[in-house]
């Protein structure tokens, strides 16, 4: 894998589980000793250079760079807006050059260089930072994880990724043709869109998690074996992955909605109202796409037992039926100078008609019991 | 399909597990990237013409009429109270002028046109947002589900459908004969009574899934089969998928029923107190019925459990039986030149006489052990 | 079943099944579509007479009248308390009387006439509604069930039973014979009494059950088979039908007992929290037999699968040791020419002895295996 | 057994079962249709006389009576502290007169006559009454149960218990000796010390537990049998049974720690608060238990299933292999006169060779699979 | 094991199973029946010399001693702050004497005695009292509880460990080198430093046991066996007792870093905030985990069924193709004088071609049904 890759969640393959479990828990331990407000990053190794975008616009003005200094941004000191958009996170001079800038706590940008946050909404009363999770569908069908933080100034918008790539492209092209109310608001509703913008990822997440879900439920039906096994441990793993990544963002939108913060104004927050309401339906998804991989691991261990049921019933069958012929074949095989039957002229037919009747009762015996 | 059908959940087919898992993660996708407040339809798709009706009463008065243009409609500035029955929101520059004439907010159209919503209450001071899901029978047996938002002006409500067929036939005779509380009490009576003839219908519902789970309960002791446990599943989904309709549900109507709201007077509390005691009533019976469908799946799979069992006693009983008699007739089927017993006259008829007493002690032993 | 008789529970039967579905959701689809506050008789379709017995009593005097016209009866004007029995809630026309009488809310009425409502505290104000479920053993052994409705007026309580049978015996006894503190305090009391009485009950119903999964914890050890499963899961179902009728109870006597309503005196509340302490000691009964019956079926299951083990280790034993011994007796009947050992005088007992060999070796080795 | 025996829950027997269920339910039956507040004793039925003993202490002072007359006992009336402990609550008419003495509420009294009580806290504004489990180990190892009722007055303490023999013989020697805190404080701080003494036994009970879990882990691992399965679910049920006697109690100590009523002074709140801590950490522990014993379950179902998949490997490998040997020698054991084969002088030797290969190649096969 | 080696958890071998259970119950009972208050080391029995270091730092001062008589120290006078790390607990003596230097309530020095205790935090107004478990790696990679308290009072900070061996080095270094926030802060930053440096330690911990599950699901679907369950319940075991110490953590810091005590200054506040964030984190990352191990467990089961299963369908095939073909070879191993095709010449290979298409058509037939 090259350095600066995103984060690929192979589904249906054995390496989605070793992704997810280093996701967890490896990443924290370089940091173990250092005291806090240490600037490390923690997360995916890359070397990529880190792009810098600034959006400067007001009502019908809107300017567009990209900026190689961050010792050049600053919070806009007139009625302008400003979104600096960084696509990086591992060049920690960098962070701490516009932590100063825009004076941000160093916890916060500790935050911001560990890519394994909690999504969550801190609150540190002249500014908000908020932490999310970007999920992506990547053109072979995977999911991609990315971390971006967010913090909403006054008349700013700083947005942190991991990566250059993300799924801001339609609120770049808003703000550009200036149509719509994005211009005309402030950098509370440009959060809104951003935020928006990554939630409505979700939703394409899901729809592919649900469309393999289906297919999923059908194969475990029509023929269930240890492969199909895997893709619903996979895909569990996977909707697991998902919902750590969205659960804890409930309550983090809701707070935003809440929130008494002049930051934010009164009709923002219907808005982050709506975000909130699709997120919850979110969360509503992931558990009942959850039930339903359950399902399919009952149905799957369901049909593995008819089978076998099934297996052992004709089994039973041969054996009930052979059992007793060999038995009577055996018997006139024994050596006895003295069995009568064996002199008769009819005594073969005789005896091979005996085992077409024993094996007759057999057989209408196990159909009267459903056994065939 | 024909396009303007409803949505069919076809009980006991295997398409219900397509059908659901469409509803719930497939319709956003062509939304993603769109400005907010862009009006979009998702949903089934749909051509049939929106058909409008409008009602307007007041005491002793109510005319009825056939709406064609809708920028016609507004809310009433008389003391008269006025009821918009919209029967599609697949057009959407047909609900724009509706939310321009009755001033609604942007969010609020988007959410109408959306047919995938979660049940909610929005409350946006004016007026009341209230979506739910109405689910209807069909001829033939089947669940309909059709979403239906209702907006509770001052003296006006507006409710949105899918489609035309609706539950609300006993609304409008109620209107029309004048008779009862309907023409006395405002608009947010109105609501209450189209919300219970919603809430009536889930009743229905749940009984026709009462009747199917218990003719499943006496198959699934009297012959349990791969075809019971489908049964079994898609009453488990159609459940999982009521419940996700009447849910969020109770919340909405709690809400409504404690409002502060001047919209909402006093002694109409009281009647949305009673719908919400049904809810709860239906999210229990619900609950219940899930239950019972859990007990059916662990009959079926303890039923099969012990017809294992039976086969394979079957098995081991004809095995035990039959392996030593066919090893004694081997025996004596051996080539030795001195076999003693082979040349008595009595050996035959005593070898038949030995089997048969160790048959005999076979059987008595399984009968003692009560595996015959 | 005879119309005027109540609702049996036969235990440990399949009916019991039909029963508790039918309880669920069959009844209220006939009020479908009707104006809310149109009175319908919801239930168990009986045709018997409806009694109603008077009690007025205050202090010293009581008097106890049958009442055959609904319209003479009123709340009492002077200082004297008033208790009135309805036994039979099918006679809508009788409850509109009483309504009316007594200034009765429609929504009440029409919940009094619904026999299939969730046990609930309604407070109107100028009187609370109770709905609870009353619970009676047969003397079969069988669960009765029937819905009872209070009102608790001023100075009177009206009280609603599907039947004339019930369990208030004792507190009529009381009355009666004025001794305790029924005649001196007020109508809040003798609710407290009725209520009581009926709590009382269900510890009786809670012995009859817990008896019944001592029976079947023996059983299920001792012989596990089908039928046992039918009596885990018809305990199962009557377990968690009582839970229905106990679980809302619980909150609704929360209310009651902690209400600032002047009806309730605050000598009383002090009865009415014992009453709560008692429901709540039910439910955790209730919980603790469930966990027990669950715990049941989990041995029933092992034991089963403990049983399928041995039969299967029996067949290998039995094949383990005869297929060799086949073999063998199989190569002696071989008809080659050059054998020499069928020529040996002491082939036949060698073979023997080679298989009397071969056999204890196994016999020891599953000894050694613990299989025998 | 013996009538004035202590209820004993003899582990790991299925007596077990039995007393825990009749615990559950079977008391209270007597009780339907009494009026409210008569009082009888619910429980045991027990004979033995009952025992009072009298401590009055302040400061430096400390006498110590045994009273034999319930009506000499009444609240102090100086600044001294009054301890009295009742031992056997089955004499209604003494504890009647304690009542009266002390102003009891009746139900009160109802509640301490009643041994079936759940744990609870009740404020009775003078005074607070507490019910508890006292759980003590009798010689034999068995879980002995007794229930245990205070009244905390302004300054006294009543204590009720079933039976003479208790945990307080500590508290005793400490108001005996005069060390520590105990007769410097108040009747609230001898409570403290009342209530400790039995939440100390609760670890002791715990500890036997854990030891009797840790040798069952052992024995289901190295040899699982019915049994074993016994064991489980009698510690299961014992857990059930600790627990429900814990529980509830964890509310009621933090409401006495929090209390703000008089009675309890200030410093003696942080003693309930340890106590609470140690409830705290009791529950914490019995739901660790409970884990364990449910993975014991667990370990010994995974335990059984496999030896079932070793014994049914056997029966495959015995039957793959010797099933084609006796198709062989069956071959030629045929009597057709043209059989090249019995007339070579080397048939049977190369027979025997041809099965051997066979043989050989089937074991290395198994070996391959790792079957063998 | 010697007396003051740390608490081993051995991962994956039994004795783990043991060294938990011990610690969840065996250790308290010698303190049965004892005055509150008693000062009694409660623990793994130590005889190692308590240790104990002093600094005294202030701004850019920073002394360090190690003290040998604890009636030296006290809380400073002056505007100094001072951190006091006591080695060992076990010296209940030297507590007392500590406690009467800082004035510290005896439940407390109980509390830091009792090394059995679930994490916590008291407030006694003057200064606060916190509880954790400090868990570490052992060089065996073992996990190593050692339990660690903390009094924080105005400017003093008194920490207690089990044993001198701690996570607090790089504490140490910050404080000597004088770089970074730490000797700038009062006592509440530096409680902070030491709490962040435990949990820090949580995330080596998870680290661990993440590689560790990974390991076991690749082993789990190659070669599930007994030793592979023996290992996921170790894992399961441990990941129990690490959400033991780490869950009630959670409640006890976001406690402090809402306190509204004046010991805790509001910019420290923030960073208690940030490590709750990280115990949010660890929670949660432990519950994922165990989700994983149940999964494992899960997918075990199903390969065992599913080798069943396989070998089943082995053993069934094996029956099923010899049994007809032994059953025919029987037939002409009759000794019927009267049997035409023993006379053929033809009648040998025929038999042969006979059998040979038995058991084709039956190969043909198992391979339609995908049993080979």
């Amino acid at each position: 894998m090259k350095r600066n890759e995103p984060v690929w969640l192979d589904l249906v393959s054995e390496s989605a589980y070793k992704h997810v479990t280093m996701k967890l828990v490896q990443k924290r331990s370089k940091k173990t000793g250092l005291s806090p407000g240490t600037l490390i990053h923690i997360g995916e190794q890359r070397t990529h250079a880190v792009t810098m975008t600034l959006f400067k616009y007001a009502g019908s003005r809107c300017e567009e760079h990209v900026v190689t200094d961050a010792s050049e941004l600053q919070p806009p000191a007139d009625e302008t807006f400003t979104w600096v958009n960084v696509g990086g996170v591992h060049k920690v001079d960098l962070l701490e050059v516009l932590g100063k800038q825009f004076g941000l706590h160093p916890l916060l940008l500790e935050d911001i260089a560990n890519t394994d946050q909690r999504p969550k909404l801190d609150d540190y009363e002249s500014y908000f930072f908020l932490v999310m999770k970007m999920l992506m569908l990547s053109e072979r069908g995977d999911i991609v994880v990315e971390q971006v933080s967010f913090v909403l100034g006054r008349n700013y918008v700083l947005s942190f990724q991991e990566n250059g790539t993300d799924v801001f492209y339609s609120v770049r092209d808003r703000l550009r043709g200036g149509k719509g109310r994005l211009r005309q608001n402030g950098s509370d509703y440009l959060l809104y869109a951003l935020v928006d913008a990554v939630v409505d990822q979700y939703f394409a997440v899901l729809e592919m998690l649900g469309e393999r879900i289906e297919s999923l439920q059908e194969r475990v039906i029509a023929d269930p074996k240890p492969d199909t096994l895997k893709d619903i441990h996979a895909l569990k793993q996977q909707l697991l992955f998902v919902r750590r990544a969205v659960w804890p963002l409930r309550e983090a939108i809701n707070n935003l909605s809440r929130s008494e913060c002049p930051l934010l104004h009164e009709p923002t927050k219907v808005f982050f109202r709506d975000v909130y309401d699709h997120v919850v339906q979110i969360v509503d998804t992931i558990e009942t796409l959850r039930e339903m991989v359950s399902e399919s691991l009952d149905i799957y261990l369901s049909s593995i037992n008819y089978r076998l049921n099934t297996v052992i019933r004709v089994l039973t069958v041969i054996t009930t039926i052979f059992m007793p012929l060999t038995f009577i074949v055996g018997i006139y095989g024994m050596n006895f100078e003295y069995m009568p039957e064996l002199k008769w002229p009819w005594g073969y037919p005789m005896a091979m008609g005996l085992m077409g009747v024993v094996a007759a009762v057999m057989l209408i015996g196990f159909r009267r019991k459903k056994w065939l």
